[in-house]
């Protein structure tokens, strides 16, 4: 509860607040992420084999379940102050519009030109590779929102930066190939000619259109296959929500600032970095038994990790190149339904929300996409901004929430993350609009399917 | 000059800080602009004439000569705190890639869903119409930042917007259309059966892909055919560089804060209401001889207006139902290259910057496509931001003017308008990408066309 009056619309933090460290929440989480394991011996990733794909300080960065604050080098400082802090605004507007007693607050993070919060991680993972002295980094990209951040972050480094596209978004979504080409990247279309893997898929299915799983293995065939290049990825690694944990610093500091007091953290769940990033300092708080929040993550009905994954090791990708890692799960062969709009359709969850989830510290809650899009209309014409289908599903449960408090007249306080802007979703949109939107459940035996593909590893 | 230590990336103003007054230039204006005239009878148009059209207070806006600041309403305040102030950004990366003394520093109205700085102005005038009482308005809209804008505001004022688009950007972009959809306007594909100037259109040229023109023509009609209709339109008129004008107004009041004296202001000019909604207060201060800057409005070499232009009454329409003004104008009958990109090709421009024009005291310049892509790439490389085609004509301008100072060794203090974002032009930035990008200056015998098509009027 707050007082309302004093509160501005947005809250920007000056520079000198913004945060300077990151904040590593596994030093506060008594059961640790479980560790990566080498998909051939079952053992745990070394930092030496991990070094082979990964930048050596992202390799510690990743390993690293002890230190609670990471300082974050000065030139990567340098970069946020161009484009953050982000704004935390209050949703004014849609608490008219909902006639409730509860304040909304949304962490905006997509303001800048990659259009979501995906640089903040992009911009850290540029720097140590050139500070490791590479020549570049590989990657791969699917819609093209970690492409384009990863573009933008290497080209303010001079580092070179390599994409592999799925090849039917690189055919589907030109502008967004052409925004990476921009900032002087190399997109391929994935599977491509260039590597072992891809010519082999190729050969295998000569007409197919690619996949994430695909893209992966080119990208790190790519970067392990040639002297000075290493593979970089966008959510769902430890280091990842470590650089996020910017978000969920700065809107602490927001809030403090106005000695607001949230009594719920939404965020949306993908591969989790978001949401990991945001919930972080709460999420400490939480643990050390300092504050009780709600820590609510949204995830989409077609692609319930959460509420109906497993907790097990399974392979990362599709190709099975990668370490295993111990997650919420549908399963590596669990196939999202094509019908599904935007990111968040990874068939595992981030190790350390996967863990906190296990824990209890976190709720879990599925939406179907037409009552998300619902609500990501609704917000669009009260509050301006256009959110990410993504994002839609935070704001969903931020409403719902709303919705509650306006029947027993409590006056809770809502935080949610909106992650990025909906204008490279407008496919999906458009589909709303004209009533062609699909909602998918998975069965329980599509499930079974999926659960069938994971590795038989006792985590 | 300035001391640049204590300059931060980004100046944000305080909701307190933000304008609560529009200024109005014309105020300030030792020769005002031309009145506009009745079309039929040659004489000044009357409010009651102008009011058939347009919202009665925004006709009183139009006309007011004489009153420097304008109150803005409490409602259009509480809106543009949701998306202002929008950020005054010092191009310290821009600076040290040009190894320059100048200083530059770039007003971004990019930042919102609308994507530029158009939503400033449909606020106003959506507030104004739903003030006065009626159902909705019409408009037109080409690429559709305009008509995003519009759409933005009457959702948030609970009014119908009806927008013709060209036909040729209503197919070739759905996004747009969709995005004007999502805020529950309804998008015409231009010409329609819908008016009857459309029908005749389409009787006359059944295969037509439409024009700005026309779809102005339509608009028009559909406001004053029916009951409780206006028609409002994104740029050119005085009310909308009034509008504008709480760029350069937040533009002046951080500058001041950090105690920084600009040299010049640069912007890009199309219709003119960004620059003159930038220069107003920088220019009241010239007038009164209390301040000399330098104001420097940039054109494409495609469509020059004021470089190349006559100062004229001309039609504002191809379909010539609107009132006539005067202004630096090419004719209604210039047809611009097909090969430019963006905006910035009405053949017209604003009757206050033409005025001021006239007077000495503002300077034009025109550059071709490739020079300012160019410039446009290389900004984005290092600040980060993709600016809008537009945009970046400004932007070549600061970059030729900072690397002057570079030879002259010169601390000049150079601020510029970056009135949008390049996502939505990213056609254009492959063709530069991909070495396709046409140069197009028309030849004095191609001027002489346009020249032809102007009424035969002494102004």
């Amino acid at each position: 509860m707050t007082k309302t009056n004093e509160i501005p619309y947005k809250i920007y933090l000056s520079e000198e607040e913004m945060p300077t460290q990151y904040y590593n929440v596994r030093a506060d989480m008594i059961n640790k992420p479980a560790p990566l394991l080498n998909p051939g011996t079952g053992e745990p990733m070394k930092a030496e084999e991990l070094e082979a794909v990964f930048c050596k300080e992202l390799v510690q960065q990743e390993l690293d379940n002890d230190t609670r604050y990471i300082d974050i080098p000065e030139e990567i400082r340098e970069f946020y102050k161009m484009y953050r802090p982000s704004p935390l605004v209050r949703a004014y507007c849609l608490e008219k519009k909902l006639d409730t007693p509860a304040e909304i607050y949304y962490k905006y993070e997509g303001g800048n030109t990659s259009g979501s919060h995906k640089l903040n991680s992009a911009i850290a993972q540029a720097y140590y590779a050139k500070k490791q002295g590479l020549k570049g980094v590989t990657t791969e990209t699917g819609a093209g929102q970690w492409g384009t951040a990863l573009s933008m972050a290497c080209s303010y480094f001079d580092l070179e930066c390599d994409v592999y596209m799925v090849k039917v978004s690189y055919e589907q979504k030109p502008f967004r190939r052409d925004v990476m080409r921009t900032y002087g990247a190399t997109v391929t279309p994935s599977p491509s000619e260039t590597t072992e893997v891809g010519k082999k898929i190729l050969a295998e299915h000569p007409g197919t259109t690619g996949s994430l799983g695909c893209a992966i293995s080119e990208a790190v065939e790519s970067a392990v296959s040639r002297e000075g290049y290493r593979y970089v990825l966008g959510s769902v690694l430890n280091q990842v929500l470590l650089h996020q944990s910017v978000i969920g610093q700065e809107t602490k500091i927001a809030l403090e600032k106005y000695g607001i007091e949230p009594d719920m953290i939404i965020g949306c769940c993908g591969g989790g970095s978001n949401f990991g990033g945001l919930i972080s300092p709460f999420m400490g708080e939480k643990i050390r038994g300092e504050k009780d929040y709600r820590i609510i993550g949204v995830e989409p009905a077609s692609c319930p990790s959460l509420t109906r994954g497993k907790y097990a090791y399974d392979f990362c990708d599709t190709g099975m190149v990668c370490p295993l890692a111990k997650m919420y799960t549908l399963g590596s062969g669990f196939i999202p339904s094509p019908n599904h709009a935007g990111g968040l359709r990874y068939h595992g969850m981030s190790g350390i929300i996967s863990q906190l989830y296990d824990d209890g510290l976190i709720e879990a809650r599925s939406y179907e996409q037409t009552e998300v899009f619902k609500a990501a209309v609704e917000f669009a014409r009260v509050e301006g901004t256009l959110p990410a289908p993504e994002s839609s599903h935070a704001i969903k449960a931020a409403i719902d929430e709303a919705l509650k408090c306006k029947e027993t007249g409590e006056k809770k306080v809502i935080v949610l993350g909106l992650t990025g802007t909906g204008y490279f979703d407008m496919v999906a949109y458009q589909k709303y609009l004209d009533g062609e939107m699909d909602d998918y459940i998975p069965t329980d035996e599509e499930l079974e399917k999926g659960f069938a593909t994971l590795p038989p590893i006792e985590g």
